[in-house]
């Protein structure tokens, strides 16, 4: 058996997310449809198994195969089946043994809100439109305290029984300019909707309602219903994973 | 009467351009009858009636009016009516006598090609994928035989009988990097399809099939049949429209 890896981009909008899932289209299942027409039945493994409308600028595959594929025109075949809404940027061999999901160091995720009253066609698909001003100054102090190990259940939906311990190595806000802003994280690995739950509340202390105080009081409670629910699917890409 | 000037953007993928037609989505069938809802019946002029499926960065349109509007309040209910895909940058009173189409000076528009073997799904909708390397080297200096005051006729499509005699202020391809190439264009004004004519005719000359100096001898000829069609519309944008 031989290991590959697709790096893969898509536009979240008209899936039902990543993961395959019966009667509706997902990223998953087309991706594994398209290569099965070229190569027979494959299961693929993820790196992250983005939600309903969320987006992916670097997310990356991996499978094994028991032929020897030549991986430019596996490229190229899957971006004629696949292309514009999902894009392959690249196949390649992986190391014996390598597993998007559990070779992965890290994953780099961005969040883009448009904060400013007009709307903007053409980041209307990938940004949350959010008109009332915030100050990234404080939101930056708010998120300095999610820094490092802790437990993020107060920001992670649905998980009993499972660990929701994270590494969290780096999360800031920065300015794009003309109203835009852009939450950039990395993470060991992130429980679901752990960006878009963190964003909400960052959000929050942006327009002054929350304290960034108040963040770190919200993440040592590890209680859910202390946080402030989930920012829209539409703002959040997946831009990078990292391996070793 | 007073005159009022509005700022708009929008993404040409589901309009049937911007000219109001009957039976069809139009952006200025939106606008009006967004405006209608606000003010009464008014008649619009606009700076760039863009074709089927281009965008607008900075589209400018005028109308006069014998009420005295609240120019903050019409912004915010034309975005609520009218966004995501049209966005309502701004509106504000005009000098009188102001047209947004004849009082322009000048108009740029941008095109947009993905150079590249992968699509980018975030650029689909505004930008032409062509996968053929083409050298923006030759292709700019193709371009500078097209500088300054011609009779463009080669480059316009269905004009009998109307002046096809432009001024062209500039037009260069820049690199924007992984394999995305931007053409800005400024010219006094432009006949019908003349960007995505020049365009085709270009990316002929960058890949190989036409030398440099061919552009010169078909914009001599005056000669529609001698261009190379025209590029589709949706990787072009109108940017601006300056004033004095």
């Amino acid at each position: 058996m031989t290991t590959y890896r697709i790096d893969l981009a898509y536009d979240g909008t008209g899936f039902h997310g990543y993961a395959g899932q019966p009667q509706v289209r997902t990223v998953q299942g087309e991706l594994e449809e398209a290569l099965f027409r070229l190569t027979g039945r494959v299961d693929t493994t993820v790196a992250g198994r983005t939600d309903k409308g969320v987006h992916a600028s670097g997310q990356v595959v991996s499978f094994e195969h028991d032929k020897d594929l030549d991986c430019d025109r596996v490229r190229r075949s899957l971006n004629r089946q696949l292309g514009p809404e999902i894009a392959v940027l690249a196949v390649s061999r992986a190391p014996d043994g390598f597993s998007a999901r559990f070779s992965a160091m890290s994953r780099s995720y961005t969040y883009l809100v448009l904060n400013r009253p007009a709307p903007d066609p053409f980041l209307a698909r990938i940004s949350w439109h959010y008109e009332t001003p915030v100050d990234i100054g404080r939101m930056n102090a708010a998120a300095a305290y999610l820094l490092g190990e802790h437990d993020f259940a107060a920001f992670c939906r649905g998980a009993p029984g499972r660990s929701t311990v994270r590494r969290l190595d780096s999360a800031a806000w920065s300015d794009r300019g003309a109203g835009l802003l852009a939450f950039d994280i990395v993470a060991s690995s992130f429980c679901h909707q752990m960006v878009r739950s963190i964003v909400a509340l960052l959000v929050e202390v942006g327009r002054g309602r929350v304290d960034p105080a108040g963040v770190a009081a919200i993440l040592e409670s590890a209680d859910r219903s202390k946080a402030k629910g989930a920012a829209p699917p539409h703002g959040l890409t997946l831009v990078t994973v990292a391996y070793e």
